[in-house]
């Protein structure tokens, strides 16, 4: 038996579904937000950045930056240890009393990733729950898929969105059974917004605890970027609100925030807490400067709608295949693996713009897409320059256009 | 059915078994490590670190804080998405390569920690083993089990390097079927060796693939930091070197270090590497300039080993219960988790040295311990203070000596 070939099977088949990811080398600029350089097989060139999850900016804002610069002179790199075992800093608490703030909660717990929130936060908390049931949306992220996989507990999905199919859901396991209804609030591939409020209904009439993902959406809604729960004043209903620090908070890092006892429970029993070394105190004081920032400055989630809007009218003003989605990410389909692939490379080599393919397993196959997500930066003669590149692509690729094609 | 009733027995329980951790509030400060500040109830205090696992301080050695600073101020504080999309640092690639280098391997993948690594590498490895099974050594680390588990393989875990058990194991998978050897060079706890060479001579009279947990030695063993493989010269035997950038290279992440396909298989299909965002590049510069400083660098190794041996002696000389481990890992044995607790409490509070209490399920119960790590930093004045302070709590505690009570 031959393990390399194993491996090399493994990828080859990547390789002939066209799905093979190839990762494009970008050193960013602070300061100069969305340019960045692209280190290209010929050498290093300027792009434009159209996909980054750095939704705000906050990644080089300066106070951010100043904050992680003064901590890593003043504290250093490193946290030097697990949470338990030496790697407890003042800054990593501090964070979390602002989590807890942002989303109006007793308390809040950091975690090394968004990722690593949901899944270690999921099947802890699923794994208390004698007899647990998890009703999980059919399309949640990964990262919750396998905290409830790991969580050992039954789970239901119930269709995207679909309070009806809930709400069936939640009647046969009976307003006994402990049950956790774990969902989104934007979901990011198609932007779309989960009905928070009435599935707070559903848990309350049925008795279930709610577990809410808003990675997508803190820093950018809620008058204090507490995200869509704030904006839509269902904070107070949702039972555990998970968020990450590093998209629109722009730095690394995840949390959940929810009531003293569910955060304790998981800070003593989460091996996904409890095994790992610490965030650096330099990334916990950045993140912390950047939701500081946003608790009170209106101008970034402002100028990002604003821009969100630009471009969505622009494209669909071209008759590209834009989903007028309801949020700041703006998808354009393309509904192939490797044409998909084929317009992000053309963006890049011909156009000096950096779109992302997205293709499976990260979304369905045959809607394959290319996300776009406009920033405060993104301003109108960037947003101009992106149209009039993605009608040439199209155009060069014979992708079809809405309507018809862009009127010249 | 009270769900905030479920949560708080969940955590009752460990306050019962004298088992509920509260963590210290601690404040590093840059340059004067092992020197810290404690936010104590009462206010911040000056203490000494005696358990971090910044082995050998580089989370504030100064390349390691100018590469961050530097990194912060043109980069940026996070890489703004996965590393699929738009999160792909320069610094992270580059970083990569350091590490392939440092461990004499074709290519290497950076995770946002350790656990990561081993959590999502091995579950990934397992999963493309067809009818894979995986042997595990009975006292790896938390994030190897999960990995294991989540691999969906059938496990086999033979006694703590045990090699005649191991052996007989391999023995019955036969050579034809998919193994894959799980174990860790430095146990950590109890700062044991693995026998590197002759568990590799098995790997290959069995046709068995080995992955090998470098957490607690990496930047300290091998003439260039490589761990115990370097030093041992069994580096291109081991197919998988997994390691952290949290302990001796003072900072956050972790990765993997194999050849070409096996490290773009786990690449292309592992989710706890796909679906989270990428380190930031300033967090990136930060660590390959720990690991290219102790590419070159022997003195932190030479200086961790001698404090190490002195404190050691100290400590058994005073007749405290410590285990002459072969390592920088310096146990001393408490028996009992309540006791245990009480003698980090009046270490810290009595004697402002801050050892914390390391009990089940991080150790099996009865051997709690305090397991004390010096570093280059912790000099002869520090140690004789710790020593004094153990004596007198030991006393105070009336805890076993080990022959009698320390001569006075
Ligand atoms: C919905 C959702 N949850 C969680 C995560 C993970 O967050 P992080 O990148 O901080 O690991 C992501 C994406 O990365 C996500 O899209
Ligand atoms: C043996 C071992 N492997 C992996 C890890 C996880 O590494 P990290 O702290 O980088 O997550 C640890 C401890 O944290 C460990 O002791």
């Amino acid at each position: 038996m031959n393990y390399t070939a194993i491996f090399e099977t493994a990828v080859d088949a990547l390789r002939r579904e066209k799905r093979y990811r190839v990762f494009a080398d970008i050193e960013r600029i602070a300061g100069r937000f969305p340019h960045a350089l692209w280190h290209a097989p010929d050498g290093p060139r300027e792009i434009v950045v159209w996909c980054s999850n750095d939704y705000l900016g906050m990644g080089q804002h300066p106070a951010s930056i100043a904050a992680m610069v003064e901590a890593a002179q003043q504290l250093g790199v490193g946290a030097g240890g697990t949470r338990n075992i030496s790697g407890n800093s003042h800054q990593v608490v501090m964070l979390e009393h602002e989590l807890a703030d942002l989303h109006g909660k007793p308390a809040a717990l950091v975690f090394t990733s968004g990722y690593v929130s949901n899944q270690t936060g999921i099947s802890t908390i699923g794994r208390l729950l004698p007899d647990g049931l998890i009703l999980s949306d059919q399309l949640n992220h990964n990262s919750m898929i396998e905290g409830v996989r790991q969580s050992g507990c039954e789970k239901a999905i119930f269709r995207h969105n679909d309070l009806d199919h809930l709400e069936d859901l939640l009647r046969k396991a009976g307003k006994e059974r402990p049950k956790l209804i774990a969902f989104e609030s934007v979901y990011s591939m198609d932007g779309d917004i989960a009905p928070i409020g009435r599935i707070c209904d559903l848990a309350e009439r049925y008795n279930a605890m709610t577990y809410l993902d808003e990675v997508h959406a803190v820093g950018m809604y809620g008058a204090r970027g507490g995200g869509i729960a704030e904006r839509d004043g269902e904070m107070g209903r949702v039972d555990v609100i998970e968020g990450t620090l590093a998209k629109a908070f722009g730095t690394l890092g995840g949390y959940i925030a929810a009531n003293a006892p569910i955060i304790d429970a998981v800070r003593s029993h989460a091996p996904g807490f409890i095994f790992t070394s610490a965030l650096p105190p330099a990334v916990a004081a950045a993140a912390q400067a950047s939701v500081r920032h946003l608790k009170v400055s209106q101008s970034e989630r402002a100028a990002q709608q604003a821009n969100a809007a630009r471009t969505k009218a622009a494209l669909a003003d071209a008759g590209l295949p834009v989903t007028i989605s309801e949020t700041h990410i703006v998808p354009v389909t393309v509904g192939d693996a490797e044409r998909c692939k084929a317009a992000s490379d053309l963006l890049l080599a011909e156009h000096g713009i950096y779109i992302q393919p997205i293709n499976y397993p990260t979304v369905p196959r045959g809607t394959e897409r290319l996300r776009i997500t406009p920033t405060p930066f993104h301003d109108e003669a960037l947003i101009a320059e992106l149209t009039r590149a993605l009608v040439a692509v199209w155009r060069k690729l014979d992708l079809p256009f809405r309507l018809r094609a862009a009127a010249e």
